[in-house]
């Protein structure tokens, strides 16, 4: 709004998996969109794989133009794919943009995410990520690093993605104190409950939801409710500027669940649910993931299968709740897009 | 975010009846909060109602003071209130901060409040408003006199306020392409429905409402689905860069009801809601407003009572559904605050 001109951003992507390909092609059709309609204009300056990169030089316009996208979803067997690159010799060939972080999700040492953001970051580039992994291992240090270097380090893509929550916490409820959170923020687990409540049993729900492509990597992260703890403790710490880590989370998961239980719950017109939950209580903070049976009048009741949800208790603009968004790779994707405009819209 | 130093800005408040005195109670409260954690220091500068102003020189610096807002609040008994006071002659007083535009809506005209808010903008003022009159009016006119000047001109106040609706579209959904919108928009009209369904007749039902408060000084425009074709006209405005006028909007309201319908639906497990709708077909635009009964699968159907939502179906992200947020002065109050921390944050 407060600047008319064309913003030049060289992406380098690393991860390519399925969220990374699907950046790249959602990129390439809407190359067009972020010029005209936002003013940015994108270019793939690298794309970093487990051991092998792709790099340009200079970086590759993107284009509404899906010869281009095959030159790099073509995958390994093409060529240009080089081994021994690292980040480290190939990001300062290029003015600072945006790197998309897209590696696994790896919670207990962050990964090659977690220095490639780094990396990134004292480098003066800004950060989007659909990697919860460095974040839920060092969350603070590294928004510290980007306000250090006045960078953005956004992460939608890591914070249930195409359901919008941070931003609708942060910008759309500006002002107010958000004093509970609830969430359905695991599609896996809420279909999995979904289907056994339907009738089906626990390892056929699993199998249907990995056919979907909207598992983590490592399902047992979905089940067991470490997906959701995650983002219980990045929505938290990004909230409220804090730095709880995941020994603060209370979890529990599905996977030994009773079926007879969930079926119960049904006949009463309840559904259990898997929530992850904040609550503010004075200067506490209570974070966990919860089995909870809900009833008709909780506003996340209908949000069933792959569907996510999250409620906001605030204290001047009372409950408000947001539910939708594409459990899959095109809507990470989205997201990791989303947070690319918003940082330059308002640079 | 980029810029850590406090922004001191004065306000001007324009009408003084519900909504206004709603938001400087508000911003009393929250200054505190402004201040530490969104860098804006706020003070009034002047309050203007139909006849009468009242003016500080220099600006009242807002603070968690409850002895601050009974000056303000006490109305036209207490000293201070003078009348032949005009916005022209203030403004220039003080360093241009953003005017709070809470006249009652006057949507054939545009009031009052379209004066306030061209002048303001002229002198360099950002804007935020509840009232929908003048936006109704003159939408484009007043958006392009805000781009000319390089100043915002913010409106979640006059498109269902503490629902997020326009941030959530804008920021939350960037870069997707929003194809339809369904919105229950109007929390009278929701509320009538909600208790014809529920045996209430027509007139016990909108006496409710008016006694709730939530009600617009003239409850036609709730009932015969005018304040819906307003938001669904601004959202559409916004959303997309336009200048569609009112005549544009197919309206439909709920005055001339067959209670029998409404309960006919129930009976088969549907309700009967009075939805703002945009749709884009092509290059084509439907705006209406019109009442649908929907079934249990639509993600509106459970928004009942006085309570607001709206779903955004989109390219790239699917379907997003915002429900909840506080039908009350306060909530429009929270709202209007709302707009001035994110109008100050990104500068």
């Amino acid at each position: 709004m407060n600047n008319k001109d064309m913003h030049e951003v060289s992406i380098i992507l690393t991860g390519f998996g399925n969220v990374g390909k699907a950046f790249v092609d959602l990129v390439q059709k809407k190359a067009e969109v972020c010029r005209t309609k936002y003013g940015v204009s994108l270019s793939l300056a690298a794309v970093f794989r487990s051991q092998k990169a792709l790099v340009f030089s200079p970086a590759l316009a993107l284009k509404d133009n899906p010869e281009g996208l095959n030159i790099i979803s073509g995958d390994e067997g093409i060529p240009g794919w080089k081994e021994d690159r690292r980040l480290a010799d190939v990001i300062e060939n290029y003015a600072p943009g945006v790197l998309v972080e897209c590696t696994p999700t790896e919670s207990y040492t962050g990964g090659a995410g977690l220095d490639y953001i780094r990396l990134a970051l004292d480098k003066g580039w800004h950060v989007v990520t659909a990697n919860k992994g460095p974040l839920v291992v060092d969350f603070f240090g590294l928004m510290e690093r980007a306000r250090l270097k006045d960078r953005c380090l956004k992460i939608s893509g890591a914070t249930a993605a195409a359901l919008p929550t941070l931003d609708v916490a942060l910008y759309a409820l500006a002002g107010t104190e958000i004093v509970r959170m609830e969430g359905i923020l695991n599609g896996t687990a809420n279909y999995i409950l979904t289907r056994i409540g339907e009738g089906s049993d626990y390892l056929t729900a699993l199998s249907e939801a990995q056919k979907k492509g909207i598992t983590e990597t490592d399902p047992a992260k979905d089940v067991q409710g470490w997906d959701t703890a995650f983002k219980v403790l990045l929505l938290t710490n990004a909230i409220f500027d804090l730095s709880f880590s995941l020994q603060d989370v209370k979890v529990e998961g599905i996977s030994e669940i009773d079926p007879g239980f969930i079926r119960d719950c049904r006949e009463k017109g309840e559904k259990l649910k898997l929530l992850g939950r904040m609550e503010k209580k004075e200067d506490r903070f209570i974070l966990e993931v919860k089995l909870l049976s809900l009833d008709g009048s909780h506003p996340l009741y209908n949000v069933d299968n792959t569907e996510k949800g999250i409620t906001f208790e605030t204290d001047t603009m009372s409950s408000v709740t947001v539910i939708g968004g594409k459990s899959d790779p095109q809507g990470t994707a989205a997201a990791l897009l989303k947070d690319i405009i918003n940082i330059y819209r308002y640079l």
